[in-house]
């Protein structure tokens, strides 16, 4: 399966968004007084080009992969854990399961490449490109070939659901170097500063991964454009939700980005296709120090600041209510005329 | 009637949250790894002195009242929007009835003195001690017995509702003048660093409310208690959230506190009684600038920052799906040993 980049329009209309702008200022409040709302409800009406969006069964996608870097030490939990999580998330037992419940979003679990055979069953859905990545310190992480399969199945994924919202989570033992590995080549910033503790190195741990890491940036010195980083670093699960980024925008829904790894993803995306970026909606500030650096690279602001750390996804099922509420909002609520409220004084 | 403080006891039990923590500590996920989730939950367990804490029936109350400083020009609207928006509180058409809906949060407007003659519905209760406060500048807003009889309305309007979790909104025309005034003299403050544009002042709409501001805290120089800061300061909307604040922490219901006006109740009440602070959850971070200095005096950090200063409890609301989250996490999530998932690796 060849992955072709598809058309992303840009989400830009400044007549559409005069409109939105005007509907929301006669709303029965102070203008600009629901702040980070306000634009998230104009974002929400351009990427679905009408004046009352409204949001149609989301999807939350939990893309998995390993990675051969994990033999490494990069990691303060073993691979094996990738494949037990996903049994999880299809039990209901982890985070973004409980998080998805609560908020009515539909869960699909992609095993993009993670080394374990899983029994086919509902929610679960195969991708597989292989069991695990590569070594990256070895050689790159995945073939050219085995990149473009990914990319093309995360587009598929996306196609085949219903609804016009998506929300990207991962699950991989080792992502947060594959995530780090990106940040640092797309965005020319020290490794140092792309690298965190993932999901909870020491000390010795955190400089072991920084050790490892900048050697393995060394090793791939000319995977300097987007698609040959990915194929150098890493993972099936990052390059599957590169895919399904960019399928969903370009069929216009809206992409609501989890964490760092998640965002690793959308920053390799949005730089083969920089529209992208209309579409997407972070989550939350992660306490993944890198998070930072992905948020100054992708622009945004993201919605919730809550020093979550965790992935899968958990991050955007805890902002996905504002969404709603964004609608709401617009749909919802009365004009200065229709409820006969005063608007402001003439003093 | 006549205010009696309630006893309030502290949350503090070191051996709960030791329990409470290990329980977090054994769900399938990085320790700590779900932030600001993690203490909210342990907050919510001692609140409620349980290890499985749950929400029940949670009230949004929405207390609503009139200011005489606002004949002195200190709001971008006219006082007539109080009752207004009172109509449009219990018609549905305002941001909080439409958020109060969307998390299933029953509603209550309460009038505590709106200058206004409401037609009896369900979903009013009428408390209102006076047509809206006296102007502030020419003697105290309202007289002791008045402040008396708001704080004790704001405790039996608690008593009377069922549910562990109250939400406390306000509504009323020039209501962030007494915000402002009540943090500049029980925080000491200057009172320029406490004065906000409140629902949109202009750069001369601002200066003017400062000049005010200045002067009503000289003419009260004497109102330093709590009470007496209150009663000169206003307003009944106020009290009436201070003393339902001190009902429901006696009562063990947790208290989600929304923005600037919502804080300075607390913060009059915290003075009265500090054991509040432990059941009072920080919705947001109001944009309303003299927030920022209302939360170092209280302590804790808000769930939100989303630019919001709409107030009438709208920011409560929008916070509140993260509480039922944190509760969910606990009781829903699996652990690694009912998961089958390895803990951390020993390298």
């Amino acid at each position: 399966m060849r992955f072709e980049l598809p058309s992303i329009a840009p989400i830009h209309d400044a007549a559409l968004a005069q409109r939105l702008q005007q509907r929301l200022d006669r709303k029965t409040k102070p203008q600009g007084s629901l702040g980070r709302l306000e634009s998230l409800v104009l974002q929400l009406g351009l990427i679905q080009r009408s004046e009352a969006p409204k949001l149609d069964r989301p999807q939350m996608l939990v893309f998995a992969g390993d990675h051969g870097l994990v033999a490494r030490g990069v990691s303060a939990f073993p691979s094996d854990v990738t494949w037990q999580m996903v049994e999880n998330f299809l039990a209901g037992g982890a985070a973004v399961s409980v998080l998805a419940r609560q908020h009515g979003l539909a869960l699909t679990v992609v095993d993009a490449g993670v080394a374990h055979d899983f029994a086919p069953r509902a929610g679960l859905v195969d991708r597989k490109v292989a069991r695990g990545t590569a070594d990256a310190l070895a050689g790159p992480a995945m073939s050219e070939a085995q990149c473009q399969q990914a990319l093309a199945a995360g587009m598929a994924v996306v196609h085949e659901l219903p609804g016009n919202a998506v929300l990207l989570g991962e699950m991989g033992i080792g992502n947060s170097s594959s995530a780090a590995l990106l940040l640092a080549r797309l965005s020319g910033q020290p490794i140092d500063a792309c690298v965190g503790r993932g999901t909870g190195l020491d000390d010795a741990g955190l400089a072991r991964k920084r050790a490892v890491l900048a050697q393995v940036l060394e090793r791939h010195a000319g995977a300097t454009q987007p698609l040959d980083a990915l194929a150098a670093f890493g993972g099936f699960e990052i390059a599957m939700l590169a895919g399904a980024a960019l399928q969903a925008a370009a069929e216009r829904r809206v992409v609501v980005v989890d964490g760092f790894i998640a965002s690793a993803a959308v920053l390799v995306a949005t730089r083969l296709a920089p529209a992208l970026a209309g579409y997407c909606v972070l989550a939350h500030r992660s306490a993944e120090p890198g998070h930072a650096l992905m948020v100054g690279e992708l622009g945004g602001e993201p919605l919730l600041d809550l020093g979550l750390r965790l992935g899968e996804g958990s991050g955007a099922a805890l902002a996905w209510p504002l969404l709603d509420s964004a609608v709401r909002v617009l749909a919802e609520m009365a004009s200065f005329e229709s409820a006969g409220v005063s608007d402001r004084s003439e003093s």
